[in-house]
């Protein structure tokens, strides 16, 4: 990338001592989520809190600021790539300008500790253990939010955090799109004939871990994810971390009786880190290195876990391959079988082993949950009961302990909360860029052959290279012709699931 | 700790940012040895580069260094323990107040780099491709060495870094008492009747490498390494990390054909993590936290690995849990035989796999070429050669190949030369204190029991707990009476060697 104008190079020089601080910071949140001794605990908030203060302290630099602010002035007229520049760094450092250094550092100490006690108290079923944690983040947030500003609700600050203009009032509106339809066909679905209330996967059987892991390994590099520029490890929450433009890791979990979960989390990692590691190598430290978005990011994860990973042709393609690191579970099932296997819809306690019928119903619950948190219209005391309130409302099931109720993610822990909203973003962009990506390839004879190459061509061109470049918006204008449209993700499902359940959608 | 002093109060809360960043520069480093794909080692490295050039302006800070030159001025009215705090951080400091930062970064930015290289050219046992960075490493000691400053001998300079006061003049005398006597007890040894020229470990066997992880953590719980506050890790160089006063890491590596290897280690790397997590808590991230110098936490690694480890007591307690781990492989060799097994003395390539006879020339070997190296009396591209030669004089036996040779070890490509001399150190101050333990407690008796509590007991009363507050020459002082001598170490090789070889040392 080629700048020119002084003031955004001057820019660039000082935003690289923030990246490198933020990369490191990656690697003590890797770290403590993969490896920490729990004495350590304590030992790591202080070191990721003192590493925040410096990131925050070089946000406020005052060169820094007079240099922003001088680039926000003559933005009209900077090229593209230079008011990108400006816009993303006049975005995230919204966040350091406004909240006080004081607050910002006691979110991250109080978060790394909250999700030391978050692991135990989830172990232990015991939510009261969590409870004063998860106060302290709740008025931690609602603290931010009112440094941070909004018009009508205090939630749409924190939302904006993590999708830039995101509202509560656009994710009402996409939910109130999302449920009424999702409900019918569920409803549908569940009196179809081939419903099965119990699980496909009855039978007791091993699956070793160490085959697990092969196979996601094997489905990874067939997707092009690269181990000499990541790794793959185990963690209690998978995630995906950016250490450094070629340090991209991802981590999995292993459940012994289902080799279904383990290979979805793969790939729906892997397409996490595909993005970042396709990002034009020319926005290397710079603001406009990494995926622009978290609703962006989880389309590009979805994708490869719900429109390639769950979808007919793919699953032909692995049919073989299950039954060749399984061959004494799988050798009777057929790829038929198979594809309901990894389609089974069924309402369920734990979001992350949820269907793609029911997934945004339990996103609607968090972001409800959210949205009356955040506006103090309902005590943390009380989260587990709404929580078991709003399942029998949106699911018809019940969890009977909170580690399968309030428990059971990892994020409010760890600190954010108007996160939740992107998974679903996610959902629909991925439609989206599908629906888009079918014009000009044939998807589902690439998934077939297992050649996934073109596939993350297509993404590579339309999606990852721009990293930061475009604003969601933009970016789905310029990939899909159109902004975010939750139609395609609704003709998908019944697309999808009319010919599964051989029931009109 | 309770300080009074003002000043150094003040000192204390600045060190803590230093304290901070060298933790988090201490994460970096072990995941670099641990975890680093092998494209992000250029990310790694300026992530590392970045973090020294922040700790070397904290030591730089101006208002630091007024309240240092303050509090020496005062040194001799302070405690001694404010007075050790100002006498650390004067010679901490030193490094940063004299080495210009461009070259601090350098040095840190070229072992990063040089450590990946030289991980590639061992395995492909190309000296060659390691050259140009183990040049530019040697220049840099070099620059280092002149900015510190010497009286006689630049590589004094270096030596200093690692172990306070110790110098060429200093090492020389002792490997002078040292090698004569050693070369006389290898030659008995190699002409007694039980010698033996080839390994006791002949017939190929498969010890499974989860087999021998377990076996070592059986004994790290047994010496009083808490898996709450540590890991063990694998490593091509096995090491000890303190990433927090509670997280103390290890790393082992394990051989299929050969039991005995990962126990040493785990035991060697375990003393040095018993040592860091043994300083009295009330010096926790101050400049008296940590062990003092090389040489003492290497007499702490080696005591656990030779004078406990290698033991006739201990490897009676272990025999028949070597058993237990290793049924079809060890049911057949009794106690001595074990014994036997793991003090076998054969002159050998490998420094890490010398018995206790040898090891001490392997070091004199590095010791000498480091020393002409940094007077620039041998050009590098000689290195291999002079190596063999060495090699030849010493130990009679001479590498076939670099990755036997000069390419074996990993410490050159981390940076620092002067550290080989403190092994030696750590090997005559583990016997040392060893003499000293024997006349409060019954050590083989304990061993026998495998109880290794009441030595750990007297190891944490007598030199951990003061961290860095005593010098080396203080802390042998106190703990044994007397300074370094190499006495003790040749009575303890005399008699352990001459039972086992049944001839007369």
């Amino acid at each position: 990338m080629k700048i020119k104008d002084k003031i955004i190079k001057a820019l660039l020089e000082k935003y690289r001592e923030i990246y490198l601080l933020g990369r490191i910071n990656a690697l003590l949140s890797w770290d403590l989520n993969v490896n920490l001794p729990p004495k350590a605990s304590e030992g790591r908030a202080s070191q990721s809190a003192y590493l925040t203060k410096l990131i925050a302290e070089k946000w406020l630099d005052s060169e820094f600021r007079n240099l922003l602010e001088k680039a926000i002035i003559k933005q009209k007229s900077l090229k593209t790539e230079e008011r990108a520049i400006v816009r993303n760094l006049n975005w995230a450092g919204k966040y350091y300008l406004n909240v006080p250094k004081k607050v910002i550092i006691d979110f991250a100490q109080t978060s790394s500790r909250a999700f030391m006690v978050w692991q135990k108290a989830k172990t232990d079923d015991k939510f009261k253990d969590f409870l004063p944690h998860l106060k302290k983040l709740i008025s931690l947030n609602r603290e931010i939010a009112e440094h941070l500003g909004y018009k009508d609700n205090p939630y749409d600050a924190l939302l904006d955090l993590y999708e830039p203009g995101l509202t509560s009032k656009i994710c009402k509106g996409i939910f109130d799109k999302l449920q009424p339809e999702l409900t019918r066909v569920l409803a549908r679905i569940q009196k179809s004939e081939n419903y099965k209330d119990s699980s496909e996967l009855t039978e007791e059987k091993n699956y070793p871990i160490e085959v697990q892991k092969q196979l996601s390994i094997f489905v990874l590099k067939r997707m092009g994810y690269d181990f000499g520029a990541g790794r793959m490890d185990i963690s209690s929450h998978p995630f995906t971390d950016t250490l450094d433009r070629w340090d991209v890791r991802i981590t999995n979990r292993y459940k012994l009786s289902d080799f279904r979960e383990s290979l979805m989390v793969a790939m729906h990692e892997g397409g996490h880190a595909l993005y970042e590691l396709g990002v034009d190598g020319i926005y290397a430290g710079t603001p406009l290195d990494g995926g622009v978005s978290l609703g962006i990011h989880e389309s590009q994860s979805r994708f490869w876990e719900n429109q390639v990973g769950r979808s007919e042709s793919f699953l032909k393609f692995m049919t073989p391959v299950f039954q060749a690191f399984y061959p004494s579970e799988l050798s009777k099932i057929d790829s038929e079988g198979i594809f309901r296997l990894f389609n089974q819809v069924k309402p369920s306690l734990i979001r992350t082993e949820a269907d793609e019928v029911t997934y945004n119903l339990h996103i609607m619950l968090r972001f409800e949950l959210e949205e009356v948190m955040i506006n103090g219209r309902v005590m943390a005391d009380d989260l587990p009961e709404i929580w078991r309130q709003k399942m029998k409302k949106y699911l018809e099931i019940v969890p009977e302990t909170d580690r399968e109720g309030v428990l059971q993610d990892v994020h409010w822990s760890h600190g954010p909360m108007g996160y939740f909203p992107t998974y679903t973003l996610g959902n629909l962009y991925a439609a989206q860029f599908t629906a888009r990506m079918k014009k000009e390839i044939n998807i589902a004879d690439f998934c077939e052959k297992g050649e996934l190459g073109v596939i993350l061509s297509w993404l590579r061109a339309n999606i990852h290279r721009y990293g930061s470049l475009y604003w969601p918006d933009e970016l789905a204008q310029k990939a899909t012709g159109e902004a975010l449209n939750p139609r395609y993700f609704l003709e998908y499902i019944k697309e999808k699931y009319s010919k599964i359940y051989e029931v009109s959608l």
